[in-house]
């Protein structure tokens, strides 16, 4: 299959930060040519499939390192009260409510919302029936990664059927739909989690050849509660038990401090910043710059609908970039160009998925379409779609995604999964 | 004329913040009727037009209190950059060569933004072409305040001209259009505007029983300035001249301290908070909490592209709450509810409208419908619609707008000003 894809202007983020008029050549999913100007008569007449990308623009697909799909339905259940009341008296007893089918429904709404905002790829962390979730996300034909989370608070016996769990999902999906899906590890967070039970994960993860993701240093609290409990911080103490000795992205990281950062740094562990999380639930602002100027990687991620409340992706990147320059009174803290990588391949990178977040030759062709004919894009030129880009457009803008090379939405309808029946279930939800 | 919608989830934003099933009748402009339930068959018999909402939400339409239609075209060009290098090298060259055909297209596409994503009413400074744009105003059907930006360091000549231009401007087009459109002074800034010139502005007002708006302590580097200059803060230096003796908004107010708020306080001075424009310059972040605690009159403005770079009235909200909740580490400093009215009814208030921002009998019927069935608005309830609006919605969800009963947008299709039009000639303006 050769899809060509000219008249179109590209947004390559390659090294370069090139953007030009041109056209792509893809075939098996990768990027076999990129190029300026228009393609020749060959090219045309020996593809497969032809499209004119007039007036749009082309970039690659967003990647959103962190979220939790199943709890799309508590989209706002209690806002503007505190983290532990709203855990306590709202999510967790919403989710033990959870059936199969909800999570599943939830799920297929949160791809869907993902979808239509320009996200390509996705981390999810769940702990209810990740299997059928997995199933779920190969029908979409998006790219994601997908963990078990795992509360290690419990007796050993559970804390063993949650290990096995896990990494049976891994045994059956990891490498799945064409490498689409892949499968790492995911205990909770530090204060979730006792320290015997992280050194079983750890040695789980050398002994499969696995990474792991997990919550570290979302609010104060949590910092200094750990203090009290482990006499160190949570970064240090995963530190010494071999956590960082395997690859691995944490959530959140919004009070570390600098000796942390130089751990981090020095481990390679990538971060997965959630601003709108953060702020929502009254976290805190990471340190991001400070990340940055140490060269760390960082991805943007969403977390779920129920504390941010949407799975934008666009916004996300906005809001990243403009509580820096505001909290710093400082408009060159943060480049557009900087955020947008943070948002595209530095996301790929922290997920150790390789040759995606370019439109590039032999990148994988993870991208999307957008029309930039709206008001709030216009006017435009080369100059300042970058701009745009990360200050004003919106995720309704996208109008076609395409996951290695296949055609997941066009003209904003899903190519894959049935929206109608997406919209109907939801709807139902709070009102039968 | 009377038109009636029915079937329609009504989000009144009354003192009891009421929202329920049912139906509005307009007549003249206003409410004459707001019920739950079905209209009675003699109701929608007699009705000239009559409107199914099924499905849909009814809400107040948007009002943003501050921004610059003019510079529309200048939206993304030179971001992260400092603010006088910005001012100097980009804003005020490409500004000096603004023929009065780019200040209307630019105005019409920043009306075009605003229609399409829920602003009923707007508040526009600028320098040139004022008595055009007021014409395109009345055109488009919105509600606009409009004032005549004017810069007070030039000559006596220069001075006396821009007042002259600021009250012919208030007696050719205040109350016009069935009062949609209204005219208020605007000397642009403490630090552009020299005392003396200042005081002839207030004295202006009294003469003419208008009202002021003006820039206040957007930057701390201003501050500083001032009180080298005049050895006192901003706020106490306008209150001595007088200027608070007549209606006032002023925007931004970022870096205003405790004995500033009690003065806007003790004078009833309103304020108009551009949080997103805020952020992106890095001016800093207002103390939007403390004006509350003390029951000041907070509104809502997008400030102009140049420096947003949107008009989304709804972002704008977002951004707004969330800001303080990450600031302060504190998820209950900020309601929903609240700043939904701050974006609503307190905008109006501080335009020296009265009667806007609630479905209400006998208020002025400014209002949107919203299309609640996407993928980020789900699922919902009316537990969960005030939480919708302000932390997941976009302006692309307004289906429908409406201002004094009269429709400007229906299905997303402007039905005074020309779209197409618009569009082609912003898209034209770089690559000519």
């Amino acid at each position: 299959m050769v899809t060509v894809i000219h008249s179109i202007t590209i947004i390559t983020l390659d090294e370069n930060n090139a953007i030009f008029q041109g056209f792509v050549i893809i075939k098996g999913g990768t990027f076999q040519e990129v190029g300026s100007g228009y393609p020749s008569k060959k090219i045309l007449d020996t593809a497969d499939e032809v499209i004119n990308g007039k007036g749009k623009w082309m970039m690659p697909g967003l990647v959103n390192t962190h979220g939790h799909l199943g709890s799309t339905y508590l989209r706002g259940a209690g806002d503007d009260i505190p983290l532990m009341n709203w855990l306590e008296n709202v999510m967790w007893p919403a989710e033990r409510r959870f059936t199969r089918e909800t999570v599943l429904q939830a799920a297929s709404l949160a791809i869907l919302e993902m979808v239509k905002s320009g996200t390509t790829t996705f981390l999810d962390m769940y702990h209810l029936h990740m299997d059928n979730i997995a199933e779920l996300v190969i029908e979409s034909d998006m790219r994601a990664v997908l963990c078990r989370g795992m509360i290690g608070h419990c007796s050993d016996q559970e804390q063993e059927e949650k290990l096995l769990e896990s990494i049976q999902l891994y045994h059956n999906f990891h490498g799945e739909n064409d490498n689409k899906l892949t499968v790492a590890l995911s205990p909770h967070a530090p204060y979730t989690c006792p320290p015997v039970f992280l050194e079983k994960v750890v040695d789980k993860a050398v002994e499969n050849g696995m990474w792991i993701h997990t919550h570290v240093s979302e609010t104060k609290k949590e910092v200094v509660d750990h203090i009290q409990k482990y006499g160190k911080r949570p970064v240090e103490h995963l530190n010494e038990l071999g956590m960082f000795n395997v690859p691995c992205l944490i959530a959140h990281a919004v009070h570390v401090n600098d000796e942390e950062l130089n751990i981090l740094k020095e481990k390679g562990v990538s971060i997965s910043h959630n601003p709108m999380s953060n702020l929502k639930l009254g976290s805190g602002i990471a340190p991001i710059p400070k990340m940055l100027d140490l060269n760390l990687s960082v991805s943007l991620g969403t977390d779920s609908t129920a504390s941010n409340n949407n799975l934008d992706m666009f916004e996300e990147l906005r809001i990243a970039t403009l509580i820096q320059k505001g909290l710093h009174e400082d408009p060159t803290i943060t480049s557009s160009e900087a955020y947008l990588r943070m948002a595209t391949q530095y996301g790929a990178k922290s997920l150790q998925i390789n040759n995606v977040g370019e439109i590039k030759e032999n990148f994988i062709a993870d991208f999307i379409l957008i029309e930039p004919e709206v008001p709030h894009l216009l006017p435009w030129n080369e100059d300042r779609i970058i701009s745009h880009i990360v200050y004003s457009m919106k995720g309704s803008d996208v109008t076609d995604s395409f996951v290695q090379g296949k055609q997941i939405m066009r003209n904003r309808e899903l190519l894959q999964l049935d929206e109608e029946k997406i919209l109907y279930e939801a709807n139902c939800y709070l009102k039968s």
